[in-house]
């Protein structure tokens, strides 16, 4: 038995959060198929989800974890719940022509008493596919699937104390990965060498504890590729005079810390320092404007006043709500520091505000991930902001 | 840019089988929404697929790229198509409530004359979502859509002898991942301590070229986990006596190779020796019946017969082809080592054959990267088989 990362107060604390939620929209069950939320209400952990699986929360007892027979085994080692809570579909479903996983889970659930009940369930999750989607409701034709995308990422949002404690964990461990970065990107070096010690730190952690491969890549923007932020490395050398940002997470019991940070090899052009330094004071005005009762569109207003004065535009959003991740992606989908979002801040929250400016050959970024503290704001990696200089 | 890993006769080829296929189908294009698919037919490549990314193939003309705004530029440095085809949808299009990225692509879709298409379309791929799929096919209401899951992955099934070079250029990166771990693991190391030294060798790579990370992640399967297949490390130290199970890949430009050995610390347990010996036995039976003409429930009873002499059994599957992968799976999806699966092998495919014997308490695992050749069967790493002794 793996320990669960909470105690398990803290899993009665969130089923009921979610219990609430579905008595007020008069569901009977969730099906949860997002694995960050699978792991958030169960604590299973695996790396299954590449063949279907579903967390199963009625409005009493123990929530059901329902995966492929070979997982079974790690849903008893790591969920929280009774054994007889982990339900592994048989092998000979597993990427067949004829039969689907979701066909048996449909069958089951019905036998479970669910066959004509209003249920709940995620369609906008990473592995979740419209052919399960079609298999498990043609398999439950009297029962009603209403939408409830984002339910769970909702009492997500607020962060308990123990989470806060992960989210530490992992901004040491991103602190020390930025830490090897700057000791090792020199002209000459290969990108991959670097990603390859950046991976080693992240999953090494620190003494006390591991850490985990986080949701996205690291990621280095230099050089030709640094227009595209989501590209990932190569064999290509750092130059004599390169601009080089750098976007790192860390990652405890899947719980992310983000941190960007940019460095410059050689003579820094004059563009790249005025972009930094507009960058620096935005960075200082979102800081400094999050606290509880602001709103997300307020806060990303803080950054407008700054870079508009520097005659400078950024159309994609400046940061979102970040915690337990699994790849492809550590954001929770819900708080998005942009216009328009009118989600009110309160102590618990935690954003990743990523200033990422992607200009044409180059580009540069800063982040910091915040909580929102009952006095403000407090950043969780100290980690000098202003453009390294090597 | 970024040079694609194949010449454009290679692209072309793969272009030309696709439509073949959308001719016998009678389709007018292919939306190919699997993440591997559209790097293998486009050579995009980024870490853009949180937010839904789609690549069309036309009956003629080049294939397009849509995806979020900010990572067309990605698109115009990897993909091999011109600049007007890497098409970006507006960023207040990303995890909005009231609009989705694909109402956007629908809307372009009926603009480029697809209205009322005959639309081919993978449902069952990681990242395309029932949510959107329902609104791709609501804004294209006079649209047909035909699924067309495995189309692709079964043109994949077949190597060129440049996709053989990248998988044996990712077959040395996991040998040298593999004797890393070896020469590391040790009663008293912390399994991410491990991990860490297999990442770094992964997406280092070697002298020339890069490693990539690798669809699933390394998995170490030691002590209580041993049991759990897709378990993650953990902070967990090797025990004195303890049989240590490893599956890891290495990737060059995402193609593939796997290899799975099991180490002894201290004494061999003579449950652990003697299913070594039935499962070594039953990889070389596996290896001497693969040749081309043969098929893959037939390989799956060479092993069968082997372990059934034993008194022993494996309720999973084998094997199956791989190539390219992104997270979270590296398997093709097509060709299963398994029974009933009368695919015949041809020359030029590639098979991970992992015997993985997950008992309770403990396991043992042993895999090869087989390629399918004119004269037989060609294991692409060279890697001693035998239970490791330390």
């Amino acid at each position: 038995m793996v320990r669960p990362p909470f105690d398990a107060s803290e899993y009665q604390q969130r089923l009921t959060a979610v219990r609430q939620e579905l008595n007020r929209r008069g569901l009977d069950l969730l099906v949860v198929t997002d694995v960050a939320n699978q792991n958030y209400l169960t604590a299973y952990d695996g790396w299954s989800f590449y063949t279907p699986q579903a967390v199963i929360i009625p409005l009493s007892g123990e929530p059901y974890w329902v995966g492929r027979a070979m997982d079974a085994a790690g849903g008893k080692l790591t969920a929280w719940m009774s054994q007889d809570h982990i339900v592994g579909y048989p092998e000979d479903h597993v990427q067949q022509a004829d039969r689907h996983p979701m066909d048996w889970v449909a069958a089951w659930m019905a036998r479970n008493g669910w066959g004509s009940a209003r249920i709940g369930i995620e369609l906008e999750s990473y592995y979740y596919s419209p052919k399960a989607h079609s298999r498990l409701t043609a398999g439950l034709p009297n029962a009603r699937f209403i939408e409830a995308d984002l339910l769970v990422n909702h009492i997500r949002a607020k962060k308990s104390a123990a989470e806060i404690d992960y989210m530490r964990k992992a901004a040491r461990i991103v602190e020390s990965a930025m830490r090897k970065a700057y000791e090792i990107i020199s002209p000459g070096v290969r990108e991959c060498d670097v990603i390859a010690e950046i991976y080693a730190t992240q999953v090494g952690g620190q003494t006390g504890y591991a850490g985990d491969v986080t949701a996205l890549p690291p990621t280095i923007l230099a050089g030709e590729n640094a227009s595209a932020p989501h590209i990932l490395w190569g064999e290509r050398r750092f130059g004599a005079e390169e601009t080089v940002a750098l976007e790192l997470a860390g990652a405890c019991r899947h719980y992310h810390a983000g941190l960007a940070r940019t460095l410059q090899l050689g003579r820094a052009p004059s563009k790249v320092v005025d972009l930094a330094q507009a960058v620096l004071e935005g960075m200082e005005a979102v800081v400094e404007r999050i606290r509880p009762g602001v709103s997300a569109e307020d806060v990303h207003g803080a950054w407008q006043a700054i870079i508009g004065r520097y005659g400078l535009k950024k159309e994609s959003r400046i940061g979102y709500a970040m915690g337990i991740g699994y790849p492809p992606d550590w954001g929770e989908h819900t708080i998005s520091l942009r216009p328009g979002d009118r989600s009110i801040l309160e102590p618990g929250n935690t954003v990743h505000c990523i200033l990422g400016m992607w200009m044409e050959g180059w580009g540069l970024e800063v982040s910091e991930t915040i909580l929102v503290s009952e006095q403000g704001a407090e950043c969780l990696t100290q980690f000098p902001r202003e453009l390294h200089r090597k």
